[in-house]
């Protein structure tokens, strides 16, 4: 007999799970806590940063909370094997700048996210929202950092959701 | 009306997808080409060749092609900022040695390779197989490297799979 219209027959539908379930979850469900540095920190105590707080890549901030720069564990391995004097120089000589730096919101899906780690090869991306003035005002250019999101934070949603099945 | 049994109503299928689909894809499908170094290679000569390879973590061969050890970009950052003369270092002093490397084969699956890359919070896992003698018959304990997997094909695949649907 011919299923009717709007009813499908399977075999076993237990493996059949909603992918948009997975592919659209918020980066505020599953972001990390963002590790920031300032401007005038040297390369040296950023790479200590790195370890103590032990992950990949680092956020710079101005006096004004927003986001200037990013700085991987690359770059600093990079800088590590030159001719730079790691403890005079600042990170802010050799991080990513704005506005070249990739960005994420809370209310993007970790899809997006992982598009844009894998397409940009990058390590990790900022999750940021926008600085408000004193009047509460969002400063289009002025971006606060909220969070992370690594190529770890996609494998563990990954294996996660796996789980769950 | 009740479905009978074997049916199931469905409003909209087609973002149900088989997750057994992407779970279950081989690593032989996914794994990208290992990058070695000898035992005896530099520590500085590792970090260039890292760099020229474009990879987050190399392997080390014994002079049989057996696997010894692994070392990951974290691991020469460490170094870096030390006491020790990277020019003068060789990897084997410092790299993950056997037995201590999670491996994966070509057979396991991308979930079964994020599941190790998140609970042993390591960024890449080499693909083995095992070295055979002159007869043809498997070494146990000696691997031969055929592949690289890290977080970065985890993500890949996690994309790919969401493009296509």
């Amino acid at each position: 007999a011919k299923p009717r219209v709007g009813y499908f027959y399977v075999q076993d539908s237990s493996h059949l799970t909603d992918f948009n379930e997975l592919y659209n979850i918020k980066l505020s469900k599953i972001k990390s806590v963002p590790v920031v540095v300032k401007e005038e920190t040297s390369v040296y105590n950023a790479i200590v940063t790195l370890f103590l707080e032990d992950v990949g890549s680092l956020f710079v901030i101005d006096d004004d909370e927003a986001l200037v720069g990013v700085i991987s564990r690359k770059d600093l391995l990079k800088l590590t094997i030159g001719e730079t004097d790691i403890n005079q120089v600042p990170v802010s000589v050799v991080m990513t700048r704005m506005p070249n730096i990739i960005t994420t919101r809370d209310n993007d899906t970790v899809f997006e996210a992982a598009e844009k780690l894998v397409n940009y090869e990058i390590d990790a991306l900022p999750v940021v929202e926008n600085l408000t003035d004193k009047a509460g005002v969002p400063l289009e250019d002025k971006l606060k950092v909220i969070g992370r999101v690594s190529k770890t934070n996609i494998t563990r949603v990954f294996t996660d959701f796996g789980l769950e099945m």
